[in-house]
């Protein structure tokens, strides 16, 4: 990922240190903020409270902080009971699982005193394989825009709605959702991408407008709600987002507001594309709307809005009486039948049972 | 409608002044601020700046705005040119040409030194007309939620879910969409109301919170995102939001996002009733998609937000970085076959060329 013109990763091992290195999400777009993670109780936090985010990019933090829990203490009580504090950080995300079993399942066998080294190796190939991952999604996720553009024309820029941000800063690099859209522009593709806000926590229109524009790529802002009018009007050539989970029958549970974009993607018969690594695949289940559980944040996050105040410092408004209740689901599931494609890095898959199976997967 | 425990409305006449007070909503949830409107360029101020929004009030306040531009200057010129200037503060609702037409058709004939105080007393009338207008509505309405009542199952409160703010402050008092709730909650019918934010100028959050939780009515906010999976989950009985403007048909422009809850109402089998006076039909249209105009607003609406800042004064925060271009599209339509009914204030009836002809209206 670029900032200003320099490559970096969202997240960065410290060589020899047993630490890593993250950008604190929590101070974009208006500063730059790195900040260390030493301990295993620093990387839950830094998950907690979403200074990193994104499926794929908490997976790699939680595999990080799994090392260093077991750099602190390699005994099995710690084995299990970092996998406990470190999962219960965010619930939904099945990547996060996926990379805690992956070390569970390496370190388990071994004597303690080998388990710290191993699953800190272990890491670095989980973020490692993130960034191969999220490039062929890309490299797949390409091919649907180039075919998309020749079927609008070939002339004018795709206009491509992402929601949330499954970008560069979501993962190690490059981003899900974004993946292919960075790749668009690198091989010259006009693209012009609509970031829908997403509320609450604005991570469209801090996250994904600040990545763009670092790179250079068209985009323009939309509040949520006007998604609809957008799609209505033909303004839209194709819908692309990440997803926290996939179930083995293709339904998707994503940020809050996915499934408004999907409805509405099909009533203008709109394509709708899920980008996710294979890990976001959740094989035990096949019903989101029943077995996914959805997260629930705290109120503020709805009442309040942060941004940067008048004096450039980060400020807080209170947009509600004093005392409005609110609800804050984290996520919502969007079902399979609205979905046209789930583009993994083994290739684009239709949203089904048959698409998803583990044979096609890995074919 | 009530602040306090005291009745108010939201614009009231100043008896013998030639002025009108308004509720200054700019100011709304943190501070109860009146405003007296002294001329017809406050007026068109007041419109133009959303210190008084809603159709229905847009329409009073231009019809006392358009008697104080004939107190001002009674001529033909004027005559022409006031209505040209307050009908351009808001160009999408139609009650705004309809309070102008009242008044224009009526003062025309008449000799220019007899033009002010007619139209003012045609203004107080249009002001009265509202509220019994929206009485009516509201009880028309309360009907439809007894009904949804009974077919739910007669014990647990109904949940009503709404967009934007269609209540006693969107008109001159007792509102649309909100006045069966109100109706509803004095007459003892359990509600309980879904209050969506309505990005990006937080009308749900500021103000229809605002007013419910001055009435006591149990409501709970949810971002705009949060509307599809509240009816996914089946938490959502009926939905009701207000209109701008209603084509012969049916179709229904109102605040950006209402046309995604009425796709994801339709998706779950929910009702979706819009309610609204006749007068904000426009009965020269048929098909809102191509000849309602949508008001663009300013970029600055979706970049940054207001509320109350920590030391309680209004602030507001920018929530992007500092050059991210932005599209505000105030207003969206929903087409006629997503809306389960119109309630006006002469019953309630199919979003349809038959349903709406003038002739069921009058009945």
């Amino acid at each position: 990922m670029q900032i200003g013109n320099q490559h970096h990763r969202a997240i960065e091992a410290l060589p020899g240190s047993g630490r890593v290195r993250i950008l604190d999400q929590t101070f974009l777009p208006h500063e730059v903020v790195w900040r260390d993670l030493s301990s295993a109780k620093e990387a839950a936090e830094a998950i907690k409270v979403m200074r990193v985010r994104g499926a794929p990019l908490i997976g790699a933090t939680a595999a990080y902080g799994y090392a260093m829990a077991l750099a602190e203490d390699p005994s099995d009580g710690n084995l299990a009971s970092a996998y406990d504090t470190l999962h219960a950080t965010r619930p939904t995300a099945v990547n996060l699982r996926w990379a805690l079993d992956r070390i569970r399942s390496m370190a388990a066998p071994l004597a303690p005193d080998q388990r710290a080294p191993r699953a800190w190796t272990e890491a670095l190939h989980i973020a490692d394989e993130d960034v191969a991952t999220n490039e062929a999604i890309g490299k797949h996720g390409l091919e649907v825009f180039q075919q998309a553009f020749v079927r609008r024309g070939g002339t004018e820029p795709l206009n491509i709605m992402t929601h949330c941000n499954a970008g560069w800063i979501a993962t190690v690099d490059w981003g899900t959702a974004l993946s292919p859209i960075y790749q668009a522009h690198q091989q010259g593709l006009p693209v012009h991408i609509w970031v829908s806000e997403t509320r609450p926590r604005n991570q469209g229109a801090a996250l994904t407008a600040w990545e763009l524009s670092q790179h250079g790529i068209p985009h323009t802002l939309i509040v949520d709600n006007g998604a609809g009018h957008l799609l209505q009007r033909g303004l839209v050539d194709l819908v692309i987002t990440g997803a926290d989970r996939v179930t083995a029958a293709g339904d998707v549970a994503n940020k809050i507001g996915t499934y408004l974009k999907a409805l509405a993607a099909q009533a203008h018969g709109v394509p709708f594309y899920v980008a996710a690594p294979v890990s976001t695949i959740d094989w035990t289940i096949d019903d989101g709307i029943r077995d996914i559980p959805i997260e629930q944040r705290a109120s503020r996050e709805v009442t309040h809005v942060s941004g940067r105040g008048a004096d450039a410092s980060t400020a807080e408004v209170l947009i509600t009486p004093d005392t409005t209740p609110a609800r804050n689901d984290a996520f919502d599931v969007t079902p399979a039948g609205l979905v046209t494609g789930i583009i993994t890095e083994n290739g684009v898959f239709p949203a089904t049972k048959e698409g998803l199976a583990p044979n096609a997967i890995k074919a």
